[in-house]
């Protein structure tokens, strides 16, 4: 059981000073001056008038990518395809030993201390990999369960049906407790799009677990696929467990089809995540989020082979949609990190989860006038809560005690 | 007289560790182990094995449009022309009271912090503005002149020949001792291009500073007025003292043309300055560099009324360039630090800087692997110095004795 926590003088999403009553792991109470003096054991956290936010969701990682720990991997990519990607991310951590586990809880510490209190990521399981990365994120998954919800995806990275013997591996890492299955690019990469996604579909049908594709297919090429996955979702009865990740062609067709798209992902309750893109089109994210679709965002692999620019951190993410969406208002930026929380946890079904009286108090305080200024100054977090216990304060990690 | 400063175990660009020996503001001696018993008073600074890179140099600021130690500005910006932007910031700072002279100075206070040794400001003269921001920013220029190379340019902000005074104003400020005279968008602001480039030319011409131009113009309107100031800075014989800014319309255009701009940039020695874009194209910088152009960069206005996202720190400003152009390779990044320092230094004339034996010691010290890994984490600056003397430690500024 953990002890009752108050938080005093904090300010919700930037609004007026409140305090705030968390017992049993909810906040039980949220207005200003409560009185605590009846209560036997009551941890008190001095707020300062700081910003109060429901703790951020990075809803798209890649835990078993990171080069976290090693020195700086100077990037001499010239290759272009998925492929040589992968290749050279495999090359690099055999030449250096790296282990899942090891770089997976690395990533969580920093996720933590940032205040992230759900994480989706997707680990390698392919027939290059084998199993071993999602060994490693088992039980990095294990060691966090106190501090971060997380779900793990079992991502087909070097192939599928190009790769005999990866179906298998999937199916297998599903049975080991995968919270969903994912794709990968089922035209470019895998070159068959329906039997790629039937297979998908039919390990995710066949286990209950949910599904969450890689689709960086462009223009139209890329919008069958969203098409092809929207019947799978329909016939099989998924609606509300399937996610498209990344769908750049979204921002690559016509506004008809654009809108027959978003018709099909409303129908079939099919959520979007968006990192946005440095250079390249990508979802409209406030027309998604007007029109109603449920959309989140994350990480994508940090400090890795692939590229040097992501990091755990999901303000920064939040700064760098709003930056590539055009955004100067902060209606727009807050509505920015309503998808970088609420969207993320919708994705990861958790309805438990919210800044209001009757949630988990999964919460995170740090100094700032504004949900905006914050997103733009990502300044350290001084308190950090999961499930109603201080799991990280001025960007450190806390045991659990 | 300024004592002889050591800098003990650095690495140059993130190289084999050095020490540093500077002398009367001079880098003297860069190689390992150098042995300074023989001087009399020497400091010594401990390097750490850190990375020591040039000053970062800021070629675009706005030091009169920040609202820095104010509260948070919420955007609630729907106009879209300048003029509305330069409405509501007028109108904000008038309820505000800020003065230039103070704003100014917040910023440059940050940008010694970060390792900026090189300031260009663009400061607002107009009709509108009158002299106030200029005043305010001469001062600033003068208190700041041991810690700073600054350079200001007079920037009809609000309108030149579209608001009868300013003319006679940006003349009047360029003779109170202005480096540059500025213009903004000769065509869609101004509405008469020739007219506009022949004030702001002559004015030039008359009192022998430099010309840096604000075009925000797209496609083809733009590059027109980059093919009219090419032809003046010719005729006038002012090659190598014409700069255009932003210039969006140079990623807008057709290969060919493109092509024919970046000859009539070469063949007249005029710089280009570009902050990138979040949401619209922006020149080429690769290509640009790549063909000999001279490419600067900057903050641009930073926490003001016009929108959230720029910071005072050029390795930010590094990272989203290297992000919006697409760039993996660390190769690449560190092709856009050269454009945040010796691209800067020589558009501001100042062939007295430079990471090697004989020039001026304008330095800046902090820990990490590599110039890139430095872009993306932006660590706190070890030591700043200006012509040899340590101006900030541990991202504080310090008195100067």
């Amino acid at each position: 059981m953990t002890q009752a926590l108050l938080l005093k003088n904090v300010r919700p999403m930037g609004q007026d000073t409140v305090d705030v009553l968390i017992d049993a792991g909810v906040i039980q109470r949220m207005e200003p001056a409560i009185d605590v003096t009846h209560l036997d054991a009551v941890q008190i956290l001095d707020g300062q008038n700081h910003l109060l936010l429901p703790g951020l969701v990075n809803a798209h990682a890649h835990l078993d990518k990171n080069l976290l720990g090693y020195p700086w991997h100077r990037n001499e990519m010239t290759g272009r395809s998925i492929n040589d990607y992968v290749e050279t991310e495999r090359r690099v951590k055999r030449e250096l030993g790296t282990s899942a586990e090891i770089q997976s809880a690395h990533q969580c510490r920093l996720s933590v201390a940032s205040g992230i209190t759900h994480i989706r990521s997707h680990i390698d399981v392919d027939a290059g990999m084998g199993l071993n990365n999602w060994e490693g994120a088992l039980a990095t998954k294990e060691a966090f369960k106190e501090r971060l919800t997380m779900q793990l995806i079992a991502f087909p990275q070097g192939g599928m049906l190009v790769k005999p013997g990866s179906v298998e591996l999937l199916e297998e890492a599903v049975k080991m407790g995968a919270d969903g299955i994912g794709g990968l690019d089922p035209s470019t990469v895998d070159r068959d799009p329906v039997r790629h996604l039937d297979t998908v579909f039919a390990i995710a049908d066949r286990h209950g677990v949910e599904v969450d594709i890689h689709l960086h297919e462009p223009g139209m090429l890329g919008a069958f696929s969203v098409e092809l996955i929207a019947e799978r979702t329909r016939v099989l009865g998924l609606q509300g467990r399937v996610t498209i990740s990344h769908v750049f062609c979204l921002g690559m067709i016509d506004d008809a089809y654009l809108n027959r798209l978003i018709a099909l992902l409303l129908e079939n309750d099919i959520a979007i995540m968006s990192l946005g893109s440095g250079s390249s089109p990508f979802p409209p994210l406030k027309r998604l989020v007007e029109a109603g679709v449920t959309v989140c965002t994350g990480s994508d692999g940090i400090r890795d082979t692939w590229g040097p620019y992501n990091s755990a951190d999901m303000l920064d993410r939040v700064r760098l949609l709003g930056y590539r969406s055009g955004f100067r208002q902060d209606a727009d930026v807050e509505m920015l990190l309503q998808i970088a929380t609420y969207g993320g946890t919708k994705v990861m079904g958790d309805n438990r989860y919210g800044l209001q009286v009757g949630k988990q108090a999964d919460l995170l305080i740090f100094a700032g006038d504004s949900p905006t200024e914050a997103v733009m100054t990502q300044p350290v977090r001084s308190f950090v809560i999961k499930n109603g216990r201080v799991v990280a304060a001025q960007g450190e990690l806390l045991d659990l005690t």
